[in-house]
C-alpha cells in the first residue's frame, strides 16, 4: 500500500500481474460520465453547463426539521440496518398515481438517484453489440453508460413534438427485417433534456403501441415531469402501457433536492427484480429514506413543487428575454415547456466549440451540443441551463454569449463574404 | 403497467418475450443476501440472529446537530449535485492512518456501506468458474455475492488465530500446479465474523507474502477493527502490504451507525478505479457525506468509538457469563476479542437447526452455522449476536437457549444411550 499510494510507481512486477486478475469486463477503465458532468463545488464563472438546481430554492430548514423529527421519533430504525423505508415507497406510489399509474411495491425499485437506475440498465439488458435506441439529442450521462456496456446506439431525431416516432417505427421495422431486436428505447418524453420539448399525445400512444408490437422495453426518464411551466400534463408512457413494456424512471433530485440522491424505477416486476439484483448495496439507506419521506409529508412536497415550478418558469423567462435581447436572429431558440434547459441552434457557419472558446475566456460556459448526441451530431447547437444561476447572472451571461455570437457570426459572414470575393476574383480571368 | 402491477398476471405473450430481452447475466434472479439477512423492523422476539447495532448507542442528538449545521453552513453544496465530499475523504484517510496505512485519495472509494463495495468485487474480478478463496466460517452476506457471480469458492478453515494460512498456502500451491490463479482471498482478519478470533501477527505477515508470491488480491474486511475489547491492535494487512495486493474494506456502520450506509475501500488505484466504474450511481451523496464527516469532526468519532467499545465489551461479557451459567459444558465457546458475535460449537449429536426449531418456538433466534459456510459445513455451530439486545434480554434469551440445549443434549445422550443398549442387546446372542 505504502508504495503504491505514494507518488512512486508500484513495482514493475505487480502491475501486469494485477491487470491479468481483472475480469474481461473490467480490463479497461471507462471514466464515469457523471464525474465529468458534475463539478465538485459551486462554479466560479457563470456556468450554464450543468443542470444544477438553484440553491436558493433548497428547503434547508424543512429538511433539518425532517431530519430532527426522524432522529427523535424513529431514530432506532433510521440508524440501524434495514430495508427501504415503507413510508418512502408510499410517497413514490402516490407520485406514480399522480402520473396515472396504479403501481404496487413490487413494481418499484428505489435507488440512489435515477442515475444509479439508468446506470444499472445495461447490466440487465445489454450484451456487447446489442442495439439500444436513444434520442438525438439526449442526456449523455445516461447514454454513455449504455455505450460503455458495449451497446450499439441508434439515435432517433427529436423535433418540437419530441421523438420522431415515425422514424423509430422505420428503424424498428428495418432492424426486425435483419432479425435484430433492440433491448430498449431510452426516451425523455417530458421537457426533454436538452431540447425542452414534450412528446405529443398521439406519439405517446404510438410509442407504447410500437413497444408492444416489437417487444421492446421503453425506458421513460421523467426527471422533469413535475416542473411544468403551464398547462396540463400529458399521460406518462407508463400510464398508457397495458403490457409492462414501459419502465418509468423518476427522481427526487428535481422536486426536492439533488444532494439526497433518491430516485426510482417503476415497471414490470421481472425488470425491477433484476435491476435490484445488480444494485450491490442492498436497499436504500434507512436514514436517507426516512428523511426524504418525512420531508415529503403533510403536503410539503406538492407546495414545494409549486414553488419550484414558479421560480424555474421565471428564470426561464428571464433567460428567454435576455436571449431575445442579446442573441442575433440567426440563432434559433424554442421556449421549453418546463425543466432546466434552453436549446439553441446556431447558423451552420458557427460551431458551438468556437463560441465556447470565446465565452469561456470571458467567464461564461455552456454545454456544446456535441455532448448531447451519441453519434457526433450537435456541432452547431448548445444547451443553456437556466436552473442554477441567479437572474442577474443569467442576464449578464447571456449578454456575453450574445456579444460573442454577434462578433463570430459577423466575422464568419464577412469571412464568407471575403472568401466569396476571393473566389470570384480567382474565377475572373 | 396497470395489468402487470395488479394481482392479475401479465398477458401471456409479454412474459416470454420480455425474458428474451435480458442479458445472459440477468436471466436468473438471485435474491439479495442482504435482503434476507436484514429485517425491516425491530424484531419482536429475542433475536441474536443479525449483527444489528444497539440503538441505545446511536448518537441521535449529535447526528441531528451535525445535519442542522451542514444544512445551515454548507447547504448549497450538500443539497446539490456534486462529488464525494472532500472532508469525508479526509476522515477516511485519517482512519486508514490510524490503521497504519498512508493512503491518498486515489486509493479510496467511498460507497454506500462496505456491503456495496463487497458486492462490486465480483464485477471487477470474477468470470464464471474463477476461483475465489474465502474463510470457513465467513460472512455469507458478502460471499454469496461472489457465488452469484459464478465464482468457484474454496473455503480455508479458521482457528483461534484466524485463517489457517498454512492451509491457504497448500491450496495456492495446488491451484498453481493446475495453472489456476484465484482472483482474490476474502478475509475478516480482526474479530472475525462469525468466530470473533483475530489473525495472528505471523499469519498476517505470511498472508501478505503469499499474496505477492502468487499474485492474488487479499480483500481484508475490517468492519469490526475498532471495536477492540482489550489490548493493542495488530497491523492491518494493508499496512504490511508493500505491493498493493491488499484491498482494505472499512465501514462507518459499526463505529457511527449502520443506517447512514457509508463504507470504503482502500487499495491499489487500478482496483479502485474499476470498482468505481461498476458503481452505477456516481459518487456518494453530497448530503450524506457531509453529515457523516461533520459528525466525525472535533474528536467526536474517537470518543464515540470508546463508548461503543466499552458498551459492547460489557454486553459481550453479559452474554459470556450467561452462557457459562446456562449452557451445558458440551457446548464450546471462545470469548471474542471484539466485534458483535459469540460463536458456539455444539456436540456432534445436536444440530443447530434442531436447536433453533426449539428456541424459536420460545421466541429466541440465532444464526445457524450453516449460514456461515460456503460449503455446507456448520451444522453443529451457531452465531449469537450480543450487539443488539439489551442486557436483560441477553440473559433471558441465553437462559432459554441453555434450557433447550440441556434438554436436547440430554435427550440425544439418552437416545444414544438407548441406541447403545439396543445395539449391545442385538449383539447379544
Amino acid at each position: 500500500m505504502t508504495q503504491t499510494s505514494s507518488a512512486s510507481a508500484p513495482r514493475s512486477t505487480s502491475r501486469p500481474l494485477l491487470q491479468t486478475l481483472f475480469a474481461q469486463r473490467a480490463q479497461a477503465v471507462i471514466p464515469s460520465p457523471f464525474g465529468a458532468e458534475i463539478p465538485g463545488a459551486v462554479p466560479v464563472v457563470t456556468s450554464f453547463t450543468f443542470g444544477l438546481a438553484d440553491p436558493r430554492l433548497f428547503p434547508k430548514a424543512d429538511l433539518a426539521r425532517a431530519t430532527a423529527e426522524v432522529l427523535a421519533e424513529d431514530g432506532d430504525n433510521a440508524l440501524n440496518y434495514g430495508g427501504t423505508f415503507a413510508g418512502l415507497i408510499d410517497v413514490v406510489l402516490q407520485l406514480m398515481r399522480d402520473r396515472g399509474v396504479e403501481a404496487q411495491p413490487e413494481n418499484l425499485l428505489i435507488g440512489y438517484g435515477s442515475g444509479q437506475i439508468l446506470g444499472l440498465l445495461p447490466q440487465v439488458f445489454v450484451e456487447p453489440g446489442d442495439v439500444v435506441i436513444v434520442e438525438g439529442p439526449t442526456f449523455m450521462g445516461a447514454v454513455s453508460r449504455f455505450a460503455a456496456a458495449g451497446a450499439r446506439l441508434i439515435s432517433i431525431p427529436v423535433d418540437g413534438e419530441g421523438m420522431v416516432v415515425d422514424r423509430l417505427e422505420e428503424v424498428l421495422r428495418d432492424l426486425a427485417r435483419q432479425g435484430i431486436r433492440p433491448r430498449f428505447v431510452y426516451t425523455i418524453p417530458t421537457f426533454q433534456n436538452p431540447k425542452g420539448c414534450t412528446l405529443s399525445g398521439p406519439r405517446r400512444q404510438k410509442l407504447v403501441q410500437l413497444a408492444a408490437e416489437y417487444g421492446v422495453v421503453v425506458v421513460e426518464d421523467e426527471a422533469y415531469y413535475d416542473l411544468r411551466f403551464a398547462g396540463d400534463p400529458l399521460p406518462s408512457l407508463a400510464a398508457l402501457d397495458r403490457e409492462g413494456w414501459v419502465l418509468h424512471v423518476g427522481t427526487f433530485s428535481k422536486i426536492v433536492v439533488p444532494g439526497v440522491r433518491v430516485g426510482w424505477a417503476c415497471g414490470h416486476p421481472e425488470i425491477i427484480r433484476r435491476l435490484e439484483m445488480f444494485r450491490s448495496e442492498g436497499s436504500l439507506g434507512p436514514f436517507l429514506g426516512r428523511v426524504v419521506a418525512r420531508y415529503c409529508g403533510e403536503g410539503r412536497l406538492q407546495s414545494h413543487i409549486q414553488l419550484l415550478t414558479r421560480r424555474y418558469r421565471e428564470k426561464c423567462q428571464v433567460m428567454l428575454e435576455a436571449i431575445a435581447q442579446y442573441f442575433p436572429p440567426e440563432v434559433k431558440v424554442e421556449a421549453p415547456g418546463g425543466g432546466f434547459f434552453v436549446w439553441c441552434e446556431l447558423p451552420p457557419s458557427l460551431s458551438a466549440s468556437t463560441l465556447l472558446q470565446a465565452t469561456r475566456a470571458l467567464g461564461v460556459t455552456f454545454l456544446p451540443g456535441t455532448h448531447c448526441f451519441a453519434d457526433g451530431q450537435g456541432e452547431h447547437a448548445l444547451r443553456l441551463a437556466f436552473s442554477y444561476q441567479p437572474e442577474e447572472r443569467i442576464v449578464s451571461g447571456i449578454q456575453i454569449i450574445g456579444e460573442q455570437l454577434h462578433r463570430l457570426i459577423h466575422s464568419c459572414a464577412s469571412g464568407a463574404e471575403q472568401q466569396g470575393k476571393e473566389l470570384s476574383k480567382s474565377m475572373d480571368p
